[in-house]
């Protein structure tokens, strides 16, 4: 109800701050028998983690994730997973300058207007830091979804203007971005360093797919496969927009363009992105996410204090010019939490069939 | 769980199928002593009506909402309020040709896949017909806004890929597309009559704004206002892409062309759609909605039948040629549906600083 | 959220007033596929209706039950199910001498404090017509379990301090109170004669028993199967005491009295009532419920009016001695309602399992 | 979904096992600003604690309570509470030699039917020890429900058969067994050394009161302020029966003697234990739960190993003779729990009223 959990039979729900002890999520609805180890969530933190790039700055966060509950010989139980990470490079002494101002472009402001205080320590709770518990549930989600077939990728295609114009998944796991044209990344390097120097920072755009998909996940008519998407995708801090399949393109198509023809062996085209009616309809889903610019901007911006004065804010400290690539788990996760669910939702739904067929 | 029921505190559920006795309506959680009348729905239920262009199928739908339940001399008591609207026009004979193919772009074929079973008379439960009840539903959202000062307006900004270019947004009332630059409307409207003539439809782009809506509403981590804002907009049928503020658009800004600098008489710009950290900011907030042309068209497709065989289908019989602008009060409701749970999402949270601090 | 749901999976909803246009229920959740027609209500009704004993006030009240939506060609759909009851016997002048006080017992006072207002025409919201949409709704519980295997049976065991000495459930249903002991049936009567006589109202015990329910049903900690059927049993009005097995009794029981052993071929005893860790073990479930008498009686009583001034109210008009017997199908429709719902949980685990191991 | 959440604007997670890292709480929907201390959890936490009485096994548990977020210099900050309490005396080895067998009165079997495993070491999940973060939790809703001046009080007045005849709250404090008749709990705490000695176990009665509380909590027809406490009582495990003010009793009375008469002083007797309607009348509210004898006794008992084989079982190692004094701070937080999340949601009620009028 207050907003920290996501999902109705595979639920998660994250706690924790940016500077506090450290970042935790709960997963309730987990099937028991399901085999779960420590060590896997260590890829997927990896790719979360800053520093790939020339273009990053290096931090020393391992985030290790602990397995607090849920979890005997080895295997899941059915009783609630917990999951804990340690903050670790929790420096908040570069945060006393800005402490009585708001930072545009955060939530400082709304923060501290909602609950009466805010978090000057990097955000608190509404650091990206948080997201660090959605990766790591999104990692059990994926052993959900494994045995069914189902696997998610979520790469990089525009990055400061610049469109990937190639798509060699393969690729895209080879460079720090995940874009999967390797001539279009080396654009967007160049254009991040620029944006570095000028101490400014870029948006872009994320595209997840979901391959593997079988008909029949969506619980229409408000629980629409896209419409839980679409809020599992906005949730995360710097997306200001959400698409599916063909997106804002499909508002200047023709209905006979638009449409996907049927066949025996499929759909002809994929405009629809894999969904119909809110419901999957086995064909690949295509997600896409306009992320805007990170706010934290080393150049002076116009702002105000606490008590309503204005105030000039220069933000300094280690910060990403990008959400991209950091972002890319991110979303991957949150794909991952929306898919689990709806496939337990499924499940429901098939199991009354066949029980009455 | 099951998907028909939208919103935590201010609930409601939707019941009924295009061509059975009539779609309904369950709002549990208005608050006690709001004044309703019957009446009240009557301009709604209009603005959702069809045959308002010369590019529109008239239709004898008076869609006269009956309140059965939860007003008791006049104010709502607190109890839940069910609303029905009866289906009148309701012609199942035409259905009869295509009763065992999907057509291409609709729910037929996921609906079939999922539920064993799929409603050929005009779509059952996934026909737009459904979004009735979300009208009359935001009609009682709107009376506990209202004394709240939020005020929301829905409008057209793109269709056929023609743009509206000027904002009279007093002029959108004025016109059958609800569009805020009339000179955009006359293209609108010829681009509308060639769709029609060639038996195909098109799309197009809807903006909601909302007036009035005081800070602090929004329940991050997951339960953003934006993020419950997409959901919401993407569960409408034929919605595939939902931005906020500057949207897709802002993926192509630097930060210090996004942030918009905080000032004591509030923000300089409004390029974050006035939804900060998943919060309303005071400010206007700004939504957009990629329409996809409608599916329903005469010219033929290929398709296959509920056997998996190969076939052609013609839709014939009275069918949109758009989506928009009935579509409009749709999305309008939608976001008052939002808003309406979210204020009370919030009231609950200052009601708790109120007592302790 | 604003309580008027019951259930998570399988989720019903109910909303109407005793003298408003009539009742209604919203199934969510139940699975497609399942046959159903209106008639299978009608038994249900009969059984919920006044007028059975000598003691009963007769009344005109047919209770037909029409399905607005979710079944299509003799099916449930998988689409919310709604179902409507209209009153037909609302006579509320008989209130109107009693407008201003509040009932003792009843929830006049308690709807006027919370609300703002209270309905005095038959209690409203809060009148126990509400529960005619429970028993419809349990209909359709029954139609899910009845495939599984599980029975439901509700009897009398106590009323106005006699108790039933022999349990031959058969003849339960020969009698208008449902009770397993013919003779003790014959003194309930007689004690109901005199009460009625002196216009007083008498309370009772009713136990439910559940046949066949598999072991494995319940979701602990919280939402055991124990706890959420003593909330379901406690959520009908007149319900002020709710045991399960053993209950009170257990309170002075030896450990080795009360523990159930286990053998190859089952429990040898029953202690436990069929429910071990908040799960159901395979073995009947037993639950007792402690009716209160009915708060409506003719004997002059001391009370106030909406202003705070004491008065005395003397209740005329139809109303029962006992909410026995009719209290007996809504006590079993929320036993169904429950199990319905656990039913639909316990699959999803064992979804998981299955396709796990 | 799962069942390991409890109530729905005030929402209590809890996690862990009896023999992992520990047991842990998330609670979100505290409002912000409220201050909490670590101290704060002492004291509730060493009423849990073991070896109170000389009846008692002693065990080392210091249970100290880390806050892990949610409070931000000393007030809580709106984000979700969690808590952690490391299992420190974790000594799984005397469970080895019963590793195979189900304890009979246990949920070792129900456990293995339903989640394909049950956890040998101590109960895991389904362990008493769980509890401890419903206390930690019940600290909490202290803190929201104390500013009301809402106080809740749960003592023995029943045990091994012996009843409570005088009732003198404050005494109830000063004994092992919160009694409140200092003689009877002579008698109790000799039958608990006898039972002792024979290897048994004893039950009793526990009675919850709760002063202070305002009129208007509970959220009618199926959130019934009752229902839920019903939901929150047998939701703890040895709780066999829940009762509501007279209770059973009120099934012998008539209803001129169990109706409360309302004067402008207010409710002239109390068998409605405080609600009415399944609203708080302003009453105090008085429950009483039925708890079984402890499972866990050295006598050897009839059962079966995992394989269905037929076993005898001897429970050695450390264990209570019975549930009471440790499960009086747990029934205590539960009914804090449940009030705390009541009094949030008829917050949003009355606020709705005091817009409106």
């Amino acid at each position: 109800m207050a907003g920290n959990s996501f999902g109705q039979l595979f639920r998660v729900t994250t706690f924790g701050e940016s500077h506090g002890k450290g970042i935790g999520a709960v997963i309730d609805g987990c099937p028991p028998g399901l085999a779960l180890a420590q060590e896997e969530f260590v890829r997927e933190m990896a790719r979360r983690r800053p520093g790939r790039g020339s273009f990053d700055t290096p931090r020393k966060e391992t985030d290790e994730v602990e397995i607090m509950s849920g979890v005997f010989e080895g295997l899941t139980t059915g009783a609630p997973i917990s999951l804990f990470i340690h903050n670790q490079d929790a420096d908040s002494e570069s945060y006393e300058v800005i402490k009585n101002l708001f930072r545009p472009g955060h939530g400082d402001y709304t923060y501290f207007k909602k609950y009466g205080h805010f978090d000057y320590r990097g955000a608190g709770r509404y650091s990206a830091r948080e997201t660090v518990a959605r990766v790591a549930a999104g990692v059990i989600a994926e052993k959900l979804l494994e045995p069914a077939g189902i696997k998610i990728k979520a790469y990089t295609i525009e990055l400061g203007g610049i469109r990937a114009e190639s798509f060699d998944l393969e690729a895209a796991d080879e460079n720090p971005l995940y874009c999967p044209d390797s001539k279009a990344f080396e654009r967007m390097e160049q254009a991040l360093l620029e944006a570095k120097n000028q101490q400014d920072s870029l948006g872009g755009i994320v595209e997840v797919r979901v391959k593997g998909c079988s008909q029949g996940l969506g619980e229409p008519v408000f629980d629409k496969l896209d419409a839980d998407l679409a809020k599992a995708i906005m949730s995360v801090g710097t997306v200001k927009g959400v698409e599916i399949g063909e997106g804002f393109g499909a508002a200047r198509l023709k209905g006979s363009e638009n449409n996907d023809s049927i066949t025996p062996e499929g759909f002809r085209t994929n405009h629809a992105g894999g969904i119909l009616g809110g419901i999957s309809n086995g064909d690949e889903i295509i997600i896409r996410a306009a992320i805007k610019p990170i706010p934290s901007i080393g150049i002076e911006q116009d702002t105000i204090n606490r008590h309503g004065r204005p105030a000039r804010i220069k933000i300094t400290g280690r910060f990403d010019v990008t959400a991209i690539p950091r972002i890319i788990p991110v979303l991957g996760a949150m794909v991952k939490l929306t898919l689990a669910d709806h496939y337990l939702r499924y499940k429901v739904t098939r199991e009354g069939l066949e029980d009455s067929f």
